[in-house]
């Protein structure tokens, strides 16, 4: 069987680096490739940034690797983790060696819940001067959260952190909380708990006293971004969003404005979101492979210039596929 | 006309650094200081954490010096945040020469909106899977903090920036944005917008990119903590709470469990906390020469162990009173 990747490469450098995360899956694999659009330029063109081919073609698919947007990202990215059903968001945040980082043994992953908290999005404009917006915890996504959490971390004898804001969200982050421990409990996993502000101090003073970290929606979005600035900026994490039945694979970066279309863009996040993609449809070789590449041709380079290099897109993608022959 | 300074210990260090910085406030001026009790072991004993008295008595002094509360901290600071009617939470976040720092360039102000935001808590319980915060953002509290943003960067000429997560809290954090932009627009104040996800990873990367940063209650609460970790953890920070008629100054710190009692805790945040006490009395000078000597006495030392030192409570604060004489 032939698996179908739908393809969304979005505005700005997102159409330099899928593409070359593409030919790096042409190189380990047998894949059908359906790209489909999104983003500013389709808006500008249609009047919608996500047409509804491409919600229904990201929900059909077996996986999507999907860029970045524009303006228009919360607009893309929100509707399409939902197209998934994605209930958790995968953020390794990991140094590697040769890349200049704030906390060179910075090596993490975030599980951050991918569909309620803040961005469930009920908002109010109740008067003038109020408006209002409605956070939603429930049992049954936390539950759902913390089982992949406990297979994550290899089940029973296992260990990850949580990262809530519980002491003022008592009721909320509360039952995320309580839902989380008491799943971990059963499973036979421990669970160390920390404020979510005093997990941005002490991850900054020592990343090795965590690994990984369960955070609701908007928390897992600060703190892997922090923890982003920790490994030397965004242009290196991959991402996954998970579903039951399929997932969507994207960098953690945007859409790059300033260098899109020079073609130097860095497509390491890409290509390594790629090799989740492969991971999770059961090639764990290839995933494997993928990411040693990556990792050695970041350690030898070539690399483009936000690294201090001054390779193209393109010179950095054929080392690392050169490298899976 | 002698001011009246009501004095809360709480719980933990805040017993040895408080004391520490009466000293050092009484070293410079004339005050009448109010002792009043919350915490963890005024609820051991009366089973409230925040005694009525205490709250009184915080909400008629000229201002307040507060330490730090153990498991009842959000019980005890957020009522007493409310008693002086404290519409912002003042952070600085800076690196002092003498201490070992991520980002020793790093010198930022937080101005933290400190009524609403998640921090209004009103939550619910809808179901058995279900619960709800309702976030709230008005116009009023952030027209408030915007005036007083403009006026902290010297008004007409000066500028700002703004962390927030308005791509996604559209209604709530975009009136807290526009507002914002709209008071600054009038008072020929610049502002410069940051997603607080994007803040994240770049005020690791570079922490000059920013000075004074505008935020909401809970990305200030993370954002600042965070700060606190590139500067070298948050023994250093101090911060207001400022109110139309009064003010309450407290360190950023917690109870510190582990050293409790021994004597040995960093007055220094607590003593920066007397500095801006201070200056909102109007004791400029008073409140300058007590940073400077706290300043000087991080570089020169002596200094306690979370520094590296292995001088007591007592020896830095004589050391900082013996450079006010
Ligand atoms: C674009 C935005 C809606 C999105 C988010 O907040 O989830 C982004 O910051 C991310 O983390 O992927
Ligand atoms: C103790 C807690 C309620 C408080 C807050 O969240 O404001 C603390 O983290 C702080 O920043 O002073």
């Amino acid at each position: 069987m032939t698996e179908q990747i739908v393809v969304v490469e979005g505005d700005g450098i997102g159409a330099e680096v899928v593409p070359a995360a593409v030919d790096v899956l042409k190189a380990v694999g047998d894949f059908e490739f359906v790209e489909a659009d999104a983003g500013d330029a389709v808006k500008a063109e249609t009047g919608e940034a996500l047409p509804q081919e491409t919600y229904d073609a990201v929900a059909d698919a077996d996986a999507t690797l999907f860029g970045a947007a524009g303006e228009t990202a919360a607009d893309v990215i929100l509707p399409l983790r939902e197209a998934v059903d994605s209930f958790v968001n995968v953020r390794p945040a990991k140094a590697y060696p040769g890349v200049d980082a704030l906390r060179p043994e910075t090596d993490l992953v975030f599980l951050r819940e991918n569909t309620e908290g803040v961005y469930s999005g009920h908002e109010d404009r109740l008067s003038d001067d109020l408006s209002t917006l409605t956070r939603v915890v429930t049992t049954s996504a936390s539950e759902q959260l913390a089982e992949y959490a406990c297979d994550f971390v290899g089940g029973e004898g296992g260990s990850f952190q949580i990262a809530h804001k519980a002491n003022v969200m008592r009721e909320t982050d509360g039952r995320f909380r309580d839902t989380i421990v008491s799943v971990a409990d059963k499973r036979g996993v421990e669970v160390e708990e920390v404020l979510m502000d005093a997990f941005a101090t002490r991850v900054c003073l020592d990343p090795t006293q965590f690994d990984t970290i369960v955070c609701p929606n908007l928390a897992g979005d600060v703190l892997s971004d922090l923890a982003a600035g920790l490994v030397g900026g965004l242009g290196l994490l991959p991402s996954a969003n998970i579903g039951p039945d399929n997932a969507l694979f994207e960098p953690v970066h945007g859409t790059a404005p300033d260098i899109a279309g020079e073609g130097i863009a860095n497509p390491s996040a890409t290509i390594l979101s790629a090799a989740m993609l492969l991971e999770h449809l059961g090639y764990d070789d290839e995933g494997a492979a993928v990411r040693e590449a990556v990792e050695s041709t970041l350690a030898e380079g070539p690399c483009t210039p936000d690294l201090g290099g001054d390779a193209a897109t393109e010179d950095v993608t054929k080392a690392i596929i050169n490298k899976l022959d």
